[in-house]
């Protein structure tokens, strides 16, 4: 399949409203994997601005009650016009804040993928959860993320990925599992973030979710692997641009290589 | 000219009220071309910091109410005290809210340098755009760069670049061309941005605006040229770092012997 | 001592209400460090997310009306519970808005650490400064740092660090000078708030603040030292990068080998 060519063919522009931790990180991956960002988030232009993108991304790792209004209305606005929507529920689990956010979220907008940690969507599928702050808890690695992600799948009718040491990806039928990336990534900030963006990409210039979203958390890895081959013993400030590099230059071929990609159901 | 002397010589300190995705890129960039950044958006206390600066940068890149409030502010203060102010126009022509924004900051406030791309000066020029997004939109291409340029130039009476492959800069009458830079900036974001930063530095340390816009020009553009000889392999990572690198040493012979200006009018 | 292998043993999340230029730095320092950022600023969640935290950063580098009431709330809440919280008191001396709010925070709030530049503290502990923006100002350097540090120290009864060519730590009675590090450091945005966030990783860890400032203070010059080898020649963008490679590589035996530490008192 041709998911990485049709992002770089079609440049999709995708609307992001997210945190101001890792925002230049996700717009510089996002160029890297072919697409074109646009950050807009004040509520008197979040309509206009969604209406003329590709994708949406909703990320609350910094969310505020400003921020949090114009989620809701882009993500609405990106409904009613058929555009995709992509959920970072950063945080979930962690305060009540982003608790009820990420419902209400849920709720008022539908996605057509989200992608957290086991925590994350863990607190989505209605489970109880021990996040500790932005991080997976190990306390919630009891929970099966292949049946975590399925339930949250089923529950809001979209793709879910679940990321972690190993990614799982399902619609609530089809289901991937991805042994891509290196441990050395949680030691960077934003590799999620990042990802949540590129997903964006991918589902804004592929049709079927799934495989999109697959191949972005995929080539999200193989970044992460190439740049640890040539920056593991440098240190983290080098890893974390070397993954930009290798967004840059992958493309299907090298998703088709190096991605460890094994499919169920 | 001593014009990168000059910055480096006077260290200009520069307030900038500029969006969150970029911010750092551009306080780095600010840095490296030898002045000095402030980042302040409160109301309470933009024109104190605007009173002490040597420049003022307005970049409406993820503008909200706070700090277009705030902009219009420290705009005003800036030209009761006659400190230099830099527009950059961002999105310009891609919602409601930037166009009304754009269009107040520059009646309410006397520009010295303008900087945005085609789409973005030629909105400001009152010229109709189909801008998509942040990046110039192929469908304004036909318009003329340089005509663009010198309408905008003498409509706010200051100095205008109108980046892109070729860069134009006029003052409406003096008119520089610069074909400096690589294609390959574009897969950055933020060089706008930096250079809007940059131009704050220069036009805060030199008194002759088109002058001193037209060498921060080039000066990116060289940078970029200098970033791709080292990086252009490694990808756009590599290539972000070693555009600051490059920044960081280029010198005013730098900018004379790898300048490719051509001055017209 | 094993400072810096209790920060990596215990992973203290650190609650950082910070600036958005150099936020991306800070998690990603942070992290290198050993540490665990977590940024969150809604009123709504502060008290919350700081509960769960093991330190608290705040720094006041871009604050507004709406985060100078988190970082009081989120300060509270640290002092009721425990919690170790760090100051870095960004550019206090340069605006009313920042003097007032360093000052009621110093009111309001216990602090463990506070971090800044001569002219920043020399403002907490009362004397009257020249601040230029963010930088320490020349006027301000005929202050002497120890009698400045010492005097803000007991005045608020925690341990003080003023950070410059030479930095004083001190808690009022033991003292600690520092000469590592190099001059380019202040080539770079963000060397002061990622020390800021390291040494709030470094309290959060370690239960003697002195030794836990000290030590954290070290390993960023130690860091820049370390990356001003490697990319000195390739300009400020690489030095950046190193900087962050280096904090995520040094230990303890680093800290106490190149650590140029003299203690008095």
């Amino acid at each position: 399949m041709k998911l990485n060519e049709n992002v770089r063919k079609n440049v999709p522009l995708v609307h992001c409203i997210t945190n101001y931790v890792t925002v230049n990180d996700v717009a510089n991956a996002l160029l890297a994997c072919g697409g074109s960002p646009i950050m807009a988030d004040d509520i008197a232009e979040v309509s206009e601005i969604t209406s003329i993108s590709n994708a949406l991304v909703l990320n609350i790792g910094t969310l505020n009650q400003r921020t949090i209004a114009s989620m809701k209305k882009a993500g609405k606005t990106a409904n009613e016009k058929g555009i995709p929507v992509v959920l970072d529920p950063v945080g979930a689990g962690a305060s009540s804040l982003r608790n009820e956010t990420a419902r209400q979220l849920v709720e008022e907008v539908r996605f057509t993928a989200i992608r957290g940690n086991l925590s994350e969507i863990s607190f989505l599928a209605g489970l109880s959860v021990s996040t500790r702050g932005v991080d997976s808890s190990e306390a919630d690695s009891g929970n099966d993320a292949a049946a975590v992600a399925l339930s949250a799948a089923r529950k809001y009718g979209c793709t879910v990925a679940v990321t972690g040491a190993e990614d799982v990806i399902t619609d609530g039928e089809r289901v991937a599992r991805i042994r891509n990336g290196v441990p050395q990534m949680g030691k960077i900030t934003g590799t999620g973030c990042m990802l949540s963006g590129v997903i964006g990409a991918y589902v804004g210039a592929n049709g079927d979710a799934f495989a999109a979203v697959t191949a972005a958390v995929a080539s999200m890895g193989i970044a992460g692997e190439i740049s640890y081959e040539k920056y593991g013993q440098a240190g983290t400030g080098s890893l974390r641009v070397g993954i930009i590099d290798a967004l840059s230059r992958i493309d299907d071929q090298a998703i088709e290589q190096r991605g460890k990609i094994v499919y169920e159901g």
